[in-house]
C-alpha cells in the first residue's frame, strides 16, 4: 500500500460510485404505506378526476347569464327549484333561464347551469332566491377533469412519494404502487478501539459512534440497513465478514478505523476480492474514503471521523444510492442564510463546514471532525467549492440540512 | 347554527390549538429506534468524551518543544521508542526529549508527548524519525473531555432526535431513551359523496383523498394514526364513531364535509358532547375550521378541500401535536426563493399559496384548493400575512417545504 492516498476530485468520486451502482429493482406494495419510497413506474388515471362538474362552495347554480345585471340594490330574483344532495345526483335536476338549484360543496353541477353564486351573496326567501352580484361564466366550478384527465400520468417514475401522492393515489384508485426496492446496506465497523454502545469502554476504547449514526441516516433516506457489528483488525476474520455482507447485502459500508493500518487492510480485503476504484477524495472532512467493488456490489470505506462520515454519506454515498432508487428529482433538503462568521478554505479540495442558523444567520462550528458535539448543535453543512479559498462573512450561501 | 362564520386570526387559533393540547406523555423506548422521536428527558453522559487524549492523525507522537526549529531543509531527529497499539494502550511508553512513538488516528496519546506531527512530515528509517515541520502543543490532539464532559447534557429534553443524535447516544453509552408517547390521532371522513380508494366512483361520488394524505403526513410527523373510515351525514352514526375515536385517540380530526351542511353537523356533534371553540379561522385556504374539545381531547373539523386540509394541518394543528410531542425547536423545513410572479391576496386573512420551486425562482401555481394537481407539483406553500395586499414578483421569500 502506498504512504500517502491519491486523491480524486469529488464530482469524479461521485462519478464512479454512480457509476457502479446496482439498477433499481421494482417491487409491488400497499400504496398506503409507501410515503418515502420512490415510483417505479408511471402512475396514470383510468378516469377523470374529480370525474363530473362540482361546486366548490355553498350556493345556488344558475345561468349565469342570469345574474349580469345584479347588486345589493338591484338583486335579480331566481326561482328555486330544487337542491343537490351530496353523492345523490338527481338526473331530473335542471336550471333553466330564471331558475336555480341549491348545491352544496362538492355536488354535482344540475343540467343546464353554467356557474354557482355563494350563498353569501344571495338571499333566499320561500323558493326564491335574490342574488346580489353577477357571477361570470363557469365560477366557483370544478370541471369534470380539471384535477387529472383520464389518461394523464399523475405521479411519474422517480419521484419520492409525498403525503400529498397518498392523496392522490387514493383520488385515483390505486391502491398498489411498484416502487424500487429498499437498497439493503451492509455497515461493517472496524477499529480495535471500538467497544458496542452497551460496553463500558476500558483503557483507549471508545463506544463505536458511526455505526447507530449511520443506521439512522440510511433508514431515514430510505434504505434497509444491517449491522455487522465490530470487526478487529484480523484480516482473516474482516474477509469472512466482509464476504457474508457482499452475499447478504446490496451494498457494502466499512465504517472507521480511521488510521492508515485500518484504511489499509479494507482497500487489502476489497482488492483482495475486487477491485479498488477510488482511494482518497480531495473533500473535507473525508479524505480517506475508499471506493471499491466485489462481485458487482458497491463497497465503501468511510472515514473513522464522525463529521467525516456523514459528510460522506452525503455527498458521495447518497447519489449512489439515489441511482439505486432510480430517484429523479432529489428532495429539497436546503436552505439560505448569511454566513456570520468567515469560512477560511484549501483550494484544491472541497470542503463541508457545519454550521448553525439562528434567525437567518449561519455561524460555523469550528472543530476537529472527530468530534460528535459539532454535529449535534449544527443544523447543517455549507459547501464551499473546490477552487475557492473560502467565504466571506456576510456571503449568502445554501445551507445543506441535516 | 349561524349561516355565516365567526372567523378569528390564525394566531389566536393556533393559541386556542395549543392551550387544548395534552401534556406530552413520557415512554422509554430502545434508543436504536428513536430517530424522529422528541426527547422527554435531558441525557446526560456519565463519563468525559473520548475519555482519554487521543491523535487526531496518523503520526508520531512528541514534545511541541521539540520541533521548534525543524524545517524540510533543517528536519529534527528524534528516536522512535515504541507504537501505539489502538484499544490496548502500554502505560510503559513514554515520550521524552528527543524521542518520539508511532500513533495511529484515534490511538491513546502516550505520558508526556504533548502534541502529534502527520507522518506526511516525517521521514521514517529504522528507528529514527526526522520531523520536517514544528507542530504547536496540543496540535493533533483531542483532549479526554473535548467533545463531551462528565455530567454534560448532551442531548436535551425537547429535541426531535436526529440520526447523528443516534451517534452521540451510541458515544455516551446510553441504550435507552425516554421520549414523549406517539399522539394518537384518530380520522375520521365525513361526506355522502365520498367512497373508499377501493371503489369505482358512482355518479356524484368521489374517492377519499383527504384521509390517505392526513395518514400519510401525521405518520410523518411522528403521530400514530388511526382511520375510522367514511361516515355518512347521519348524526347517531356519526356521534357514535365520534364518541369512539374519542374514546380510543388523543386527538380526533373530522375530515372535509365541505359543505355547509357537514360542518354544521360537525360543529352540532362537537358541541352536544363538548364545546367549539373555534367557528372559522381568518386563513385562506381553510376558512371552514373548527376547533373543539370533547371530554378534554381535541376535536378538529378539518376544511374538505385537500390543500385547505393540508395548510390547516401545517398551520394550526402542528403546533398542537408539537405541544403534546413537547417539541422545543422547531424541525427546520423552509428555504428561500425569490417570487417569479406576483401574488395577489385579500387583506384580513392569512394565505398560503402553493409554489413551485426551479433554480431558486419560486412561481405560484394557482388554482382552486379543490385541485390534488397544484399539491402533487408545488415544492411547498409561501404565506402571506394577514396585514399584506400581496407579494410582488421578485421579493425573496421563505417557503415552507412539504
Amino acid at each position: 500500500m502506498s504512504r500517502f492516498l491519491h486523491v480524486i476530485a469529488v464530482e469524479d468520486a461521485v462519478a464512479t460510485a454512480t457509476r457502479i451502482a446496482p439498477a433499481p429493482v421494482p417491487e409491488k406494495m400497499p400504496a398506503g404505506s409507501a410515503t418515502g419510497r420512490v415510483l417505479a413506474e408511471d402512475t396514470p388515471t383510468d378516469m377523470d378526476i374529480p370525474g363530473f362538474d362540482r361546486s366548490v362552495v355553498d350556493g345556488y347554480a344558475l345561468l349565469s347569464g342570469d345574474t349580469t345585471s345584479s347588486s345589493d340594490a338591484n338583486p335579480v330574483l331566481l326561482q328555486c327549484t330544487g337542491r343537490v344532495v351530496m353523492g345523490s345526483p338527481d338526473p331530473r335536476l335542471v336550471v333553466m333561464q330564471g331558475t336555480c338549484v341549491y348545491i352544496p360543496t362538492g355536488g354535482v353541477l344540475p343540467a343546464g347551469a353554467d356557474a354557482v353564486v355563494m350563498v353569501e351573496h344571495t338571499e333566499e326567501t320561500a323558493d326564491t332566491v335574490l342574488v346580489k352580484r353577477p357571477v361570470s361564466y363557469g365560477e366557483n366550478v370544478l370541471l369534470h377533469d380539471d384535477d387529472f384527465r383520464k389518461g394523464e400520468i399523475v405521479l411519474a417514475a422517480g419521484r419520492k412519494l409525498t403525503p400529498q401522492d397518498m392523496g392522490v393515489l387514493a383520488a385515483v384508485g390505486c391502491t398498489e404502487v411498484t416502487v424500487a426496492k429498499k437498497p439493503v446496506v451492509a455497515i461493517i465497523s472496524t477499529g480495535n478501539e471500538l467497544v458496542p454502545a452497551t460496553a463500558r469502554p476500558g483503557p483507549g476504547q471508545v463506544r463505536d459512534a458511526n455505526a447507530s449514526m449511520l443506521a439512522a441516516y440510511l433508514a431515514e433516506y430510505g434504505c434497509e440497513t444491517r449491522l455487522y457489528g465490530i470487526v478487529r483488525d484480523e484480516r482473516e476474520a474482516f474477509e469472512t465478514v466482509t464476504g457474508r455482507a457482499v452475499r447478504e447485502c446490496d451494498v457494502v459500508l466499512i465504517s472507521g478505523g480511521s488510521s492508515k493500518d485500518d484504511r489499509d487492510m479494507t482497500a487489502g480485503v476489497i482488492a483482495g476480492r475486487g477491485e479498488v476504484l477510488v482511494h482518497g477524495i480531495a473533500i473535507a472532512p473525508g479524505k480517506p474514503t475508499i471506493i471499491g467493488r466485489i462481485e458487482g456490489k458497491p463497497v465503501i470505506g468511510l472515514p473513522g471521523h464522525p463529521a467525516a462520515a456523514l459528510v460522506v454519506l452525503i455527498a458521495v454515498v447518497s447519489p449512489l444510492l439515489d441511482r439505486m432508487l432510480g430517484l429523479k428529482k432529489p428532495v429539497l433538503r436546503v436552505t439560505g442564510a448569511v454566513l456570520g462568521e468567515s469560512i477560511p478554505s484549501q483550494k484544491g479540495r472541497e470542503e463541508y463546514a457545519r454550521v448553525r442558523i439562528d434567525n437567518g444567520v449561519a455561524t460555523p462550528l469550528f472543530g476537529k471532525s472527530g468530534l460528535l458535539n459539532t454535529l449535534v448543535k449544527s443544523d447543517g453543512l455549507v459547501r464551499i467549492p473546490s477552487g475557492c479559498e473560502g467565504l466571506e462573512k456576510g456571503t449568502f450561501v445554501e445551507v445543506i440540512l441535516w
